[in-house]
């Protein structure tokens, strides 16, 4: 049989430092998403695949990892956490008290073309609040995405913010059917040069007037005190005008938050998912990577009875974190992780005696809290400290027979190559004493 | 579309106290493994099948989630994590500094009949250190897989060690040729009564003599120092008696581990995987919830070779999470996780000023450390006061209007129904101080 010895197209090895990098920000994350008094929940990596078909966009479907088990159930693994988190609420939580406040970090799958900050499988760090429909919740929500971000040291990125009622307005305004397919050629706008978005609003069908409201629509986008009051001239149903209330009091609400500065209004925002339902934001940094968003949301307020739960409204966000990460990295933001030991303890020698004291020394240092290592490969002394130079690690303890008749053993100091005999007993000591721990 | 809104037969969603205890678990091991200079890694959540189906077993083959993705790829979700390392190890790092110190904390996936702590999809938290075949690697890793469990706060648990060397040896004495079907069956040993167990191997075309000896075999289990002399009666070929004197060196570097009471051997042990070549061994807590081993590992030199690699030897271990968790929780020896916030702000009414003092409020509340909440559905004061009830929040701030126009607002100790009056810029700090914080 031949082994296919590569790792798959679109997915990745996480070596030590980027683990240890990884689990920084996702430490620095979970630690506001907990201030704000969310919980982890966690669901499993597949589910039956109808659970993703019913409300998670026709892209994402196609994009399923969907396969028969030996059972002969339709699964796939998840494209998102949205879907799963709502068919447990749904299952179990129905009852319990309101707002329900979850987060999660966990990988997700979709079939796509790799490209910079996209793989195959991939990683989200999310919320769901659940259970209102209040702008106070959406406030929440992106007060937390907001200072997520900021946890982890980015400064330079805003979070935008759009609208699905305004969208759906828009279409009923300009009498298109096909609103889905409208908010998905809206959705491209910055893909396209303004000449193409104009040639692809022609071919859906929109007149010049249509067109012209497109443009209008889409240049609502910037501070919320300049561009509200431009929403508020081109919308004329009283819903649309609830609707820019509505956005009036969550602009005021994130002042109070703190976070405003990074917000800015952008209705030609529509978000990927069909499932949203009202307000839809997603975070942008710029950068030289080629990466979009770093993470998005929004309101979905229809989905947990589409699943057939009671009328729950909900709202959440995910931040993408190959999308976060790498442009950390290109700024320079999460620190170097240690990865090496601090002390290495070679045994001179294959004498029973020496290695039995070599790792009773390492034991002793490690239940000091140090990291530390031992010799397992029998080499010579030489080839020992060659390894413990290549990894940078800055102390060795020398195990020899000579020593050992007097109860000592060698520290070295791998910097200066200073060596120090100590006794056997004390070598803890003297080692917290150079680490200065 | 029928939406199957139930979660797959064999998997679990894992809530928010579950969660922060498995948390809790994990960083205690986690300690553990970086003090021994072990490196966090993580592989993709699917491989090539063949990766899996060359050296895992028949069994694990046989529960293999396999599919073809869009691009007619033959994947599976990895069933443990040894294969996918020894993949990465061959991929890259054959010419970096040896040994080689991993772990990984991950989900793996079989098809296998649910029972207690069996799942579908279940965690493994393991290390593998690849580059030397000495008796010294093998004591490193039996000693921190000791620890790891030691630092859950487990203490009734015994750690069997066992040997493939002498089991082939034992299958060779015999004139035994199925040797896989012998140690399946030895394997078996503790689930069948001695008769039933007789009568395999009588079906299996052992004569009495080949009985005899199996069952001197899996007498060979206690205290090291009291069945390897027997070890060293049973066997006679000269491969034998130097593996019998490997297992005396390992047993005395365990000894200079500190971890030696918790040492057995017992020759009788195979473990399922057909990669390992030398020692095994595995973890057995008593327990009353039909809960077998609770992780278990060995020495496997030929693995990386039928990768592909450089011939180079490696040993290694993996916890069962969903082992070790039940019976940490049936001891009680997992503290209970503080879920619910210290702080809950509620706003008297609906007004924009009072809804923003509260958010300002929370704010710096959160700000200083503190996990808190505002209420976000808009409901009375009695219900958000009941909410806070239900939930032990010891601590609620009321925004009221009245208060408000003073600057203060009140914190009401909501285990004595105690209300005080405090200036709203000195609220935080009034609520550290009943915190202690």
């Amino acid at each position: 049989m031949k082994v296919r010895l590569e790792k798959v197209k679109g997915t990745r090895d996480m070596l030590p430092e980027e683990m240890a990098k990884r689990r920084w920000v996702f430490e620095r994350i979970r630690e506001v998403f907990e201030r704000y008094n969310f919980h982890e929940v966690l669901t499993p990596t597949f589910e039956y695949t109808t659970l993703f078909q019913l409300r998670s966009g026709e892209e994402v479907v196609e994009q399923l990892y969907a396969f028969d088990d030996k059972g002969g159930r339709n699964l796939s693994l998840r494209p998102d956490m949205t879907s799963s988190v709502a068919r447990l609420y749904v299952n179990s939580f129905q009852n319990a008290a309101k707002p329900i406040k979850w987060y999660y970090i966990a990988n997700m799958f979709r079939y796509e073309e790799p490209q910079s900050g996209r793989f195959r499988e991939f990683w989200q760090a999310g919320v769901e609040l659940i259970g209102s429909d209040r702008v106070e919740a959406d406030a929440e929500v992106i007060a937390l995405f907001t200072e997520s971000y900021l946890a982890t040291g980015l400064e330079d990125f805003t979070v935008n913010i759009g609208d699905r009622v305004l969208l759906d307005e828009f279409a009923r305004m300009l009498g298109v059917t096909d609103d889905v397919g409208l908010m998905r050629l809206i959705d491209k706008k910055d893909k396209l040069s303004k000449e193409d978005f104009v040639g692809a609003l022609k071919e859906f069908g929109l007149g010049e007037d249509g067109i012209e409201k497109v443009l209008a629509l889409i240049e609502i986008r910037g501070k919320p005190d300049e561009v509200l009051p431009k929403a508020e001239e081109l919308f004329t149903s009283e819903k649309a005008k609830e609707e820019i209330k509505r956005l009036y009091e969550l602009v005021d609400l994130l002042d109070a938050y703190g976070v405003t500065d990074r917000i800015l209004i952008d209705l030609g925002i529509a978000r990927g998912f069909d499932y949203y339902t009202s307000v839809v934001f997603e975070a942008i940094a710029p950068n030289d990577l080629g990466i979009g968003s770093i993470g998005g949301g929004g309101r979905y307020d229809n989905l947990i009875e589409i699943f057939g739960g009671k009328p729950t409204p909900a709202t959440g966000f995910a931040i993408g974190i190959e999308r976060l990460i790498p442009i950390l990295e290109w700024k320079s933001l999460i620190p170097e992780p240690k990865l090496r030991a601090d002390v290495y303890v070679i045994p001179i020698g294959r004498e029973s005696a020496l290695r039995k004291t070599a790792v009773e020394i390492v034991s002793a240092i490690r239940r000091a809290g140090v990291k530390a290592d031992v010799e397992l490969t029998g080499r010579k002394l030489r080839k020992a400290l060659d390894y413990a130079g290549k990894l940078g690690i800055p102390y060795v303890v020398l195990v020899g027979r000579k020593d050992l008749q007097e109860g000592k053993v060698t520290v070295r100091d791998m910097e200066t190559g200073e060596q120090k005999a100590v006794e056997k007993e004390r070598v803890v000591e003297e080692l917290r004493r150079l680490l200065g721990s």
